[in-house]
């Protein structure tokens, strides 16, 4: 495996655009369009939040019943959450007229949103933003760019990221872009996410493979703690890498599987460095716990305690806050046997153990702390379970983008 | 029931003071001691944080098996948590103090502490500050001043209350106070909290009551959903108001506990509204959930939801956010057959119905978030179940406070 440039359109048959469509945002792309020259085999997991968006609920229907899928329509802005009926025709409409620039069926387009819960969309900016789309769509980077640009919202920056391998001697492609960056704590998977491959592979297989490894990527980020009503991650797989179909979980399906760990942790991890008013990203490394479980969940307790993220933005050491979000995680342990240390690109320092504080240099552990990647690694001294999660501080700047984010 | 001036003197028999003891803070009260002239019955509850302070550990073990407490030692500051042996046998040191000024016996003596987790204890400056609180002792509303000032850290404002109500024919006093106000998402109890009271009553009643009136007040309370390891809750009754002793949930023991009930929610409230950086408090309602247990997780949903506390803090009606908090809850429920209001002292005004937003006044709901105190009412039209939680506002001062707490 691996990594090259790009994102959505790196694997072969896949087209992006991003364009102007004046949806809320002022003189900035705001909506995106993807499309494969061969109809895909799609996957895909969605937001467990009872609040489902229209969208979601629309994206819902085609993956579990079109016999295909071909382009996904995404807009910025406006989360078409809380919308009613309307809301639901609405995804219908920006389906059909997608359907008919493109020449393929309605049900085989998903569209997806973010922004504002509770406003209704522009639909004619909508369907307009479609027609103005679809003469801009190329296969080239740069395409995939102006798509990736399209979908952010309080993002600073872009997420992609593409692999190849090979699979059946062939080469195949996946890449994907995705966005954050409020309102995440992703429960079956991301606020916005698109992968794209050219892989040959069955449906079930491909659901399988998405569904279980967000378990481990994207489901392990949390920026703020709230699970979005949009969460979204879709995987489109065209074909035509011309690899022999996967149909069992061999050799290939697990280079597969690898391959779109590979991306997806890359992409939590754009995410979660590029959360709401962040400054820095936060990895928290849970090993040697009871059980993969208990490492999870240990390891998103620090990741999501509120004191944590602040100390950290402080650069401040205040390890007492990281034994304590573990010791409220829910999970079973004796604070005395258990040992946190702080990693950062000049090595790794000892923070406690035997129940106290070692005797470490503030001053060295808060250098650590101010580099933009900040890992805890906690090593519970129990089993083998293992985990990562991925967070970010937290800042002045996270309350001013969301104390007045609607105006 | 009526409310009076006051809170741990209020009662009869209870004396208190606060004194600096110079353990982290400058120029300013630090320990605060709480005596009763007769031996109590004591109840607590303590935190569920796996990581549990030493003073913690200490407490448990006077309330499980001392055959009475008559005196309560507390210092801010310093947690006294993540330290060890040698913080468990400070907390020793200090009862024993505590046992010496005032003739009593060493398990008779309770401590608590709050602050910096990690550090050890500056034990001599501790027993110092027991033997200056001793002569300052007094019973008079002022003295109970003292102590609640003393046992603050970033709390804005001292927290006390005080009830008299009639049990048997007797006049009965209880009185409490508590400190925030941050790392407060209290799980079994709130972080610290003292109450007395006259009354006569059994033991293993006086442990019921507060176990199960936390479930709906402190318990019900979060500043940033981080769980403390020193979490404490302490019920000191001396008998004095010379009532027929309570043995049995009768008529006495309810009206026992509605003024217990009382004082909690009263304090509970306080603690919420003084909560770090906080500019309101906000008290969400939910009623007609399928189940309280419901109703009890989709409040605290709602006063957790960073997104939604940053908006009030914003004095934005971004209800999207509450809609999402309550879906991302864990409970079943039909978002199309819910309302929502905003509540302030000028009165109510529908924002979410059948679906969509109604046709609310932007500036009048501004005008409502804009209130010292906010509530949320959410009803799910559901069944019968009801529930109240307190939290508060996400500020630019809560990060700043706790960006460099430690310096």
């Amino acid at each position: 495996m691996k990594e090259i440039k790009g994102g959505v359109t790196a694997a072969k048959g896949f087209f992006a655009a991003g364009a102007e469509a004046g949806i809320k945002y002022k003189n900035r792309k705001d909506m995106a369009m993807i499309y494969s020259e061969k109809p895909c085999q799609v996957a895909g997991t969605f937001t467990s939040n009872v609040v489902k968006a229209a969208c979601v609920l629309w994206d819902k229907q085609i993956v579990e019943q079109s016999p295909f899928a071909q382009a996904v329509v995404v807009n910025a802005g406006i989360a078409n959450a809380c919308t009613g009926s309307q809301g639901f025709s609405y995804c219908k409409e920006t389906a059909q007229a997608a359907a008919g620039c493109l020449s393929i069926p309605e049900d085989a387009v998903l569209v997806a949103s973010t922004g504002v819960i509770g406003m209704q969309l522009p639909i004619d900016k909508i369907t307009a933003g479609v027609k103005k789309l679809q003469p801009l769509l190329g296969s080239d980077e740069a395409a995939g760019t102006q798509a990736a640009e399209a979908i952010m919202t309080t993002d600073n920056r872009s997420k992609q990221v593409a692999v190849t391998f090979t699979v059946d001697r062939k080469e195949v492609t996946l890449g994907g872009m995705c966005k954050g960056s409020g309102m995440i704590h992703p429960n079956m998977c991301t606020m916005l996410g698109f992968l794209t491959t050219d892989v040959s592979i069955e449906k079930s297989l491909l659901q399988e493979a998405l569904r279980e490894d967000v378990k481990d990527t994207f489901n392990m980020v949390s920026v703020d703690g709230d699970t979005s009503s949009n969460d979204t991650l879709l995987l489109l797989a065209n074909g035509m890498a011309g690899n022999a179909t996967i149909t069992e979980k061999n050799e290939d399906y697990k280079v597969f599987c690898e391959a779109l760990h590979f991306v997806n942790v890359a992409l939590s991890k754009m995410m979660a460095g590029d959360g709401e008013g962040a400054t820095a990203l936060i990895e928290a490394k849970v090993i040697h716990a009871a059980s993969k479980e208990d490492a999870k969940t240990l390891a998103k307790s620090v990741i999501c305690s509120s004191l944590t993220k602040a100390a950290i933005y402080g650069h401040d050491a205040n390890w007492g806050r990281i034994l304590c979000a573990l010791g409220y995680a829910g999970v079973e342990f004796d604070p005395e046997n258990m040992e946190l240390f702080f990693e950062g690109k000049e090595g790794r320092i000892q923070i406690f153990k035997d129940g106290v504080a070692t005797d470490y240099s503030e001053e060295e552990a808060s250098k650590i702390l101010a580099e933009p990647e900040v890992r805890i690694l906690v090593d519970m001294k129990m089993g083998q379970g293992e985990a990562l999660a991925w967070g970010c501080d937290l800042t002045y700047d996270y309350v001013k983008i969301n104390a007045d984010y609607r105006s």
